[in-house]
């Protein structure tokens, strides 16, 4: 299973491909759509969905992993960042990839094994889970590799449940 | 000149077609695009883009004309609508369609004549200069007539200001 995690923006969008088989998941690859500052909106949502496209027909992953967006201090940031993860979500809809959504609190768990870890801590549990010598960069490729991990675990962790399942179901027979 | 407003929104975008050629704007047609509660965000997202490009198609509009989004109450609800106004920007940028973006206020300014009007007074005027029998509905769409109307007011004037620099220019040679 291939999975693309994202970590949307309307300056930075973060991607990282996480290809998750049994046993440990492996970074594939990771990185950023950058759009650039003087550009009117419209026109970086347009270039977010072409290079996200591009992204989708290059990977073919069979989920798309993004995190949940709560406002905190920056609300015009905020108005932007969910305007861009409009975008986003909306295009990979388009292409039939399946959307799963998780709470930042779902990623810290999931990736550190406690939902109020540091964001410092999730990138290098990140990096260690992943096996990866460096931290990827930018913090928006970590970011988005993360969420990945995080879908990565959690439909494995569904994989054994319906496995379980299964099993009991043959020996109740 | 053909002016969409669009009052944007994940459960109901208003849009509203207003036709400002010299004299008095005039309102050729006003709905809105409806999707199911029980969708999903990302399919509802797909739903507005696809049925946007099909009123951009039938219209062949020259302008799109859209508030900008300010968040005061529930802020959970103007993420979902921030996502949907991603998706509306994208998809008339990628369709060459030049977008304007007024602010509430703005709006108020040019349909009342004054900037903290009452949202029934910006209605209600929004009906009359357009010369309705009744009020639009839904409320959207009427807030989508207000928003092309305003442009329609806005765009005449700067009409008008480069016809009298035009005109000035002749009288100095």
């Amino acid at each position: 299973m291939k999975i693309l995690g994202i970590d949307p923006g309307f300056a930075i969008v973060g991607f990282g491909l996480v290809r998750a088989e049994g046993g440990r998941p492996a970074a594939v690859c990771c990185g950023a759509i950058n759009t650039p500052a003087g550009l009117p909106l419209p026109a970086r949502l347009v270039q977010i969905a072409d290079d996200l496209e591009s992204l989708l027909a290059r990977f073919q992953p069979d989920a798309l992993a993004v995190e949940e967006l709560f406002f905190n201090t920056n609300v015009t940031t905020g108005i932007g960042v969910a305007q861009a993860r409009g975008v986003i979500l909306m295009t990979a809809q388009r292409q039939g990839v399946p959307i799963f959504e998780y709470t930042p609190s779902q990623v810290k768990q999931a990736v550190v094994g406690y939902g109020k870890a540091e964001k410092r801590q999730v990138m290098e549990m990140t990096r260690r889970l992943l096996n990866l010598k460096e931290l990827p960069k930018p913090d928006d490729a970590a970011d988005a590799l993360a969420v990945a991990l995080c879908h990565a675990r959690s439909a494995t962790s569904l994989l054994n449940v319906e496995r379980k399942l299964d099993s009991s179901r043959y020996d109740t027979r």
